[in-house]
């Protein structure tokens, strides 16, 4: 068993088309993990991820922060407690349109069905 | 795409073995997530899940609230923030050690590898 806070694991830029968005990798394969991960995602006030799609779906949990979350033909607004569910291949990106940090876990599969 | 807050979805006791544990099902494979599944659950103040192991891992988040993790030989104290990575077959237990309610996710693999 492995127990540690999220602030203990070190962030690094997430990159790609984003924009103020730092990744911390808190539960992989490299612990044993082998059928999905966790990362913790921080949005810098006015930043964002790209829009755009892959073919592993995001499960998704607002922890801090306000924002939007942007789809093929609309989007939402997200506060903390929000649940999103992306399908695999389906467009989304999340703004951060607060005046905090937005943070939020979102979770991938290593193994895909 | 589907975006939700938590207390949309109802809770549930968590039955077998636990004391004062709701659980809501957050992301499912109803919704077409055959990967893995998002629950979160509450634990009442003095609360706890069960001491017990299962062939599936554990990766989960704490949101709120203080509580302890008890492993095989030793526990350790939670709170808001730590992430519990619990490997398959490891005997496991929750407990709410706090003056107000522990809330976690907790998530686990549909499919196993």
């Amino acid at each position: 068993m492995k127990v540690f806070h999220y602030l203990d694991v070190e962030g690094q830029l997430a990159g790609e088309g984003t924009e103020g968005v730092t990744v911390r990798w808190l539960i992989t394969k490299e612990m044993s993990a082998k059928n999905f991960a966790m990362r913790l995602f921080e949005v810098d006030v006015g930043g964002y991820s790209p829009l755009h799609s892959h073919p592993w779906e995001h499960e998704v949990f607002i922890l801090e922060g306000e924002g939007e979350v942007v789809g093929e033909e609309s989007s939402k607004r997200l506060i903390a407690g929000d649940v999103i569910y992306i399908p695999s291949n389906e467009k989304h990106q999340l703004r951060n349109t607060g005046k905090s940090k937005l943070k939020f876990l979102c979770l991938i599969p290593y193994i895909k069905k």
